[in-house]
């Protein structure tokens, strides 16, 4: 970690020169027990020195036998420097709303960090609500602070607004790394009231500004200012597979049937897309594709809707946070007078908010772990008891989107796992909310199908021809064996798909000679 | 059936005198394999004689060896005239989006009508985005006929603007038993739009009128005009059993606890409230409570809500259908113009909109069929297969509430089946929407829970006696034997419960001497 020499020119507060310290001593302020607020969603806008800061102290108050733990709330996922570094030291007591570091993963699946999985759109409006109590403390990476104390939000905005709102103290990060040039790009909405003061949210289309560019923030509850000079945590950018690709294929040709049937506008409806190679490749497929004028209105903005922004294909996008590859942070900074006035970065209660999401008709296209053959589908748990990652913004979308989409390749781990399945493990989306599922075998529009009807649709389209026998002997069984013939079921069978592969390692059927492998939920496939 | 001389002066539109007709003749106009947009929501405002008409027409075609189907397309749940007759002759092919009748629900588990049991507040946008195809027909119940060929709504109004403005031909009963003076109660808003074109919905409280009080009619598409005079299906008022009164009183002891807290208004929030017993025993205890100048915005208005606006404690009332017994009925009529300001009528888009629900901070209190000991709530099936009715507008209030709550009897079936599970068989609500559980025994708290601290939250205060040590050991064996301990699970016995309730009627570990008696999807308890 470098610590540069105060940046005297990114905080402009005369008040806060005083709170200018280091990483370790803003640490110290930081009360056993709080509950912390921290920026960061997909890692960007995380702070980077004072939780690592803090995992270090955790390790030397454990090291004296001294108990001591928070409650980490974010926006989202963040990086090993908060995630990793205080899951590592045993430091995190509960931890909401989302995250998907491998240690963080490790220690809620062995039972050790209580972890709320929550709708990010739920996450702000609760704690205003004051269900989780209060927050004590905020720790905000900013990219510079205002002579008046305001804000210049950094790379993601999240929940920090209401971090900064309802903490009691703030500790700042100022990242002498992110460009300043960020200045301008996002909306801070400050409209929003408990209910029963509510009023509309005046956004009409996904380019609109209806804030702030700045962050408020009161300097009396500013506590330490903590001068950094670090990069976002970044993922290379992976070019897509052959699955990917042919699943971006199936989706394209769908949108060209809606649009031909007039079901979509020619431009189609505001994207939403996650991140990963499937969501790349789609990316990739409808910059290469017939659609012109598009626009997105997401969670993250990726290296695929930098790419569309460049190429014209998209001309607005808005997002809660960028999360670009080191080429494409390049790239993003580098041109970011061009990037300025495409891209709209807003509190996530803005860009999950389900009156923004189903206003504007959100085409939203997520990524799953599996799905059955009714189309309930399983975001987060492997063996439906360990956590992947989270459900993220994909309940939010999905539920109050113009199109549902999940996609997921076939089958996982070389073939062993089935991505489609007589019943989930777990069900984050159910059948009423999801209506297009796609893997690179095809894809299966299930709007206006009874549950059989679905069933036959997904084993006939999106299963993998090694499953596609055993999912239909299933389902034939289960309409002749089923208590009820609205919707199949073999009780006893239903979950013994996972039963199998938690013991073998695969879904196939036993053969002879075949030595048991014991699962490990760690081995599965990480949702794209 | 009646069938009254024609009632000119409810039919003041000239040009319709011409289509005046018998319920035959208009049942003859129906195409075979039409797609029929029905009005009715829990049989409120449902025509009456046209459908009864229609199914005698198939049964006559079925006899000569022909075969006649409908696509049936409604508000919510209808009458036996509808639901049932239509059935009964197996005169439906595909039914949307719920239904609760015993003919209608036999023919579904039977596997013979293809149901598509769908989120109330999607149904009409979903149909105007062409996902079902055209809607060839309405048949709408009215009161009254205005000489520009606008209609007095009836004592629902579902989705009626929807079939009107998009079915190619009109139907309408104009029903002489509805008062005339239920003129002036709708709201029916003219500003929907389909992406990308809509805008925020000007509605700021539950009393809000932000429409018209007549519904719009091309009469140039209205093909029959049939006069009727009878009343809704209606049930008997049952006064509320012992587990209800409890349940009740467990959420407004805990409603007090919130206003003491801060965290709800002290005449907290807008209610909405399903129908049934433990709904009733809900109003009869907020009616003798402590709370004054509540308001409700809800789906239907039962008779504890009218309860509560006679004795003031409830000031204003939205939904979009009254549901009243015989008595309340009675009451209605005779003091409609005491009633008639403080209750609005709306299409249950407004009425479920996610993002009407949200601003206004609905506290949605729905029942359920069973919970699972992480929260995961299943309202709609049996043993996973049997539908009862249909997740209606559960899921619209549950997901966008501002407090979530499902509520049940501990157990069904004189205790052979407890209402909560290891595993629910099917899921409607997912541990991310669900907040509050209540039983007789007791609440649960779910806010700020994770999976594992929800377990015991729920099995500790919402589980019968008898099976409260069963869960604990399934949940302490699955904190050892599960392969993640985030949501421990044994997929060997999750579903084990219901496996051997199907199988002896009972979820209770089977005991030397007793015999198995096979289950009927039928015998299980209606949700109240």
């Amino acid at each position: 970690m470098e610590n540069p020499v105060p940046a005297f020119d990114r905080i402009q507060c005369p008040a806060l020169h005083s709170k200018i310290m280091s990483a370790q001593q803003a640490a110290e302020l930081i009360p056993e027990g709080a509950n912390v607020g921290m920026s960061g969603f997909t890692g960007s806008g995380a702070p980077k020195a004072v939780p690592l800061a803090l995992a270090e102290r955790i390790e030397r108050l454990y090291a004296q036998g001294k108990n001591f733990k928070i409650d980490l709330w974010t926006g989202a996922s963040t990086a090993p420097e908060i995630d990793g570094a205080l899951a590592k030291v045993n430091g995190i007591h509960t931890r909401l709303p989302y995250q998907s570091d491998p240690i963080g993963r490790k220690r809620i699946n062995e039972g050790s960090i209580q972890y709320i999985d929550m709708h990010l759109s739920h996450v702000a409006q609760y704690v205003w609500f004051g269900f989780f109590g209060k927050l004590d403390v905020a720790v905000i990476e900013v990219a510079g602070i205002l002579p008046d104390g305001r804000l210049i939000p950094s790379t993601s905005v999240g929940n920090n607004k209401t971090w900064l709102d309802l903490a009691d103290l703030v500790i700042l990060e100022v990242n002498e790394y992110q460009p300043l040039a960020l200045a301008g790009m996002h909306d801070i909405y400050y409209g929003t009231q408990v209910p029963p003061n509510r009023v509309p949210i005046p956004l009409l289309h996904p380019q609109d500004r209806i804030g702030e560019q700045y962050l408020r923030c009161d300097p009396n509850k500013v506590i330490a200012v903590v001068p950094t000079n670090k990069s976002d945590r970044s993922s290379a950018f992976k070019p897509a597979d052959a699955a990917s690709q042919q699943i971006a294929g199936h989706l394209i040709e769908f949108f060209k049937h809606e649009v031909k049937l007039g079901r979509l506008p020619k431009n189609l409806l505001p994207l939403q897309s996650g991140v990963g190679n499937i969501a790349n490749a789609v990316l990739a497929g409808l910059n290469d594709g017939p659609f012109e004028q598009l626009t997105a209105y997401t969670e993250v903005l990726q290296d695929g809707m930098l790419h569309m922004l460049r190429s014209g294909k998209l001309v607005h996008a808005s997002a809660t946070a960028l999360s670009l590859s080191p080429e494409g942070e390049r790239e993003f900074v580098d041109h970011i007078d061009f990037y300025r006035d495409k891209i709209v970065l807003r509190p996530q209660e803005m860009s999950n908010h389900p009156e923004l999401i189903r206003r504007l008709g959100v085409i939203a296209m997520n990524a799953m772990i599996e799905a059955d053959i009714y189309g309930n589908v399983n975001s987060t748990h492997v063996y439906g008891s360990s956590i992947m990652n989270g459900i993220g913004g994909s309940g939010d979308f999905a539920r109050n989107a113009y199109l549902s989409i999940f996609m997921a390749n076939a089958t996982a781990k070389g073939g062993e796992l089935s991505c489609i399945v007589p019943a989930v493990s777990h069900v984050d989306h159910t059948e009423h909310d999801v209506q297009i599922l796609v893997t690179e075998r095809g894809l299966a529009d299930l709007r206006g199908l009874s549950p059989k009807e679905r069933a036959q649709a997904i084993i006939g389209h999106c299963a993998a021809p090694d499953y596609q026998p055993l999912l239909q002997d299933y389902f034939d069984r289960a309409l002749h064996g089923s208590v009820g013939k609205h919707t199949p079921m073999l009780l006893d069978e239903a979950l013994s798909w996972h039963a199998r592969a938690s013991r073998t390692g695969s879904m196939k059927p036993a053969q002879a000679g075949q030595a048991p492998q014991a699962a490990q939920a760690d081995q599965a496939t990480e949702p794209a």
